[in-house]
């Protein structure tokens, strides 16, 4: 089944201890959709300036993403520039310059109104919930945010989280969020805020899936090199949501499934810059790859 | 089959954001014992000044340790006063006394020179090939290092790693002792310098086990509240030494059964202070959570 995803495409200047890009192709929406079309169809809701390079269009044509949604507006692309050090937990941001994203407030076309699953990647919640209100009866819908937007929209973001199932974000905005810094105790607290399932990204450390009857926690697939982070988040978020909707039922089980696709598909993220690897890879790679991590980690 | 382990006996006095205890039992051979022997003998070599309470001994002699090596000598026992703040990861030291520590060279009994598993907690590496040394043909030696250690006696480590076949260290040790930032690099510097296995304790987030063949990681338990994390890397090895010990062979297999053993059994160390709840377990404590974790971490 499909999938609507709403969120950015982006040209991001990124600097790590391994190379520089300039200008590379970037954004939530890109990375999410890359990652969630090797399982079910994407539509894409975004906005872009008319400075987008054509390679990068393409590069999502050929992909076979459903662009429609994306907008092409007069102005300049939006611009991300970020460095890496050696810990790359944290990228320093250079610069943001929001440009056409500035007054994103996508009207999400009527061919895709009926699209059941939904993924709002993080942006203004404010914005994620007018998405919500345009769509019929999604029979998922999935959210990410940021600590910008709990600091600056706290009232917006738990209004939305009364409307999502599965509710993605790290360990430092979950501690945030909630002022709990036990994992536990903060996803109980999430939890009550509405989504059934909340997902705690820990990068280099695996990820935790809550619901109120369980708890599944990975660890990461062990990397050698890691070369640009950017992107890794939505990747997962795109494998995890890809894989779900290829799925006749959102049940634990598949959701566990669904979260070592994600985390593994979000390993080929990080090997290169930009989408070099992920934009190249197989559906046979993931495969061989969900293998090894299953050697990994069995008992 | 029987354990030694040659380590420390102690009073711990321990400041937590959840309270304090002054003077309890400690020591890496106490919780390292108290975790092993739930599967295998053990024969503890360490020392303890006349000071040392009657309680204590009592307590290690009801739970069936071996202590015709634990050597009584004139002066005080070893103490250590440290303080947890909320993370809980690093204890800020407040003193050390060594007291009869202080040149611990043990002799190792005669009736225990053909034990067939070694564990060789943190002491001076110097102690630890000493006691090797002594001992005729084990099986299987495991050791565990300090940042200390691997600063200040680097040559005598280097040679004590080239005569164990498990060697445990935590991450930013691993990192210390090659140079190295990456994990996978880490240990494959470390496993060349002599032990066929290497156990990289990442408390919170797991451990990991590295061979040159495979690497095994598998999360933490969730735990929703820590009281004191004193003594769960010693409690973890007794655990893995303990569960390895019962089994025929040391295999791939039972390694990894081994380590959920102990990074279970490390859960109930840090739920209370000393050995308060590590001390009243029972097997079927350590047999339900095992099973929990798997629940946690099957997919």
């Amino acid at each position: 089944m499909s999938i609507l995803v709403v969120g950015s495409v982006a040209l991001d200047t990124v600097k790590t201890p391994f190379g520089k890009r300039k200008e590379a192709l970037g954004g939530s929406a890109v990375y999410f959709s890359t990652s969630a079309i090797f399982f079910s169809p994407v539509s894409i809701v975004a906005v872009i300036g008319e400075d987008f390079p054509k390679k990068y269009i393409d590069f999502l044509q050929k992909k076979g993403m459903d662009l429609r949604g994306l907008e092409v507006r007069k102005g300049k692309t939006f611009r991300w520039e970020g460095e890496y050090d050696w810990d790359f937990s944290n990228p320093r941001t250079l610069s943001t310059e929001l440009n056409v994203f500035s007054d994103f407030n996508p009207d999400i076309p009527a061919e895709y109104r009926d699209i059941n699953h939904v993924f709002l990647a993080n942006i203004d919640p404010e914005i994620q919930m007018a998405v919500l209100k345009q769509m019929k009866k999604p029979r998922l819908i999935a959210c990410d945010t940021m600590n910008y937007w709990i600091e600056n929209k706290r009232k917006a973001l738990l209004k939305l989280l009364k409307n999502v199932q599965i509710f993605l974000l790290n360990e430092s905005e979950a501690r945030e969020l909630t002022g709990e810094s036990n994992l536990v105790k903060a996803s109980r607290s999430i939890l009550k805020m509405g989504p059934s399932r909340l997902i705690i990204k820990k990068g280099e450390h695996g990820c935790l899936l809550f619901s109120d009857k369980s708890i599944f926690s990975i660890p990461a697939f062990l990397m050698e090199s890691i070369y640009d982070p950017t992107g890794a988040g939505d990747t997962f978020a795109g494998g995890m949501m890809g894989y779900l909707a290829s799925c006749r039922k959102v049940n634990e089980t598949n959701l566990r499934k669904a979260i070592v696709y994600g985390s593994v598909i979000a390993t080929f993220t990080v090997e290169k810059f930009s989408l070099e690897r992920l934009g190249r890879i197989s559906r046979d790679d993931i495969t061989k790859r969900v293998k090894e991590f299953k050697k990994l980690t069995v008992y």
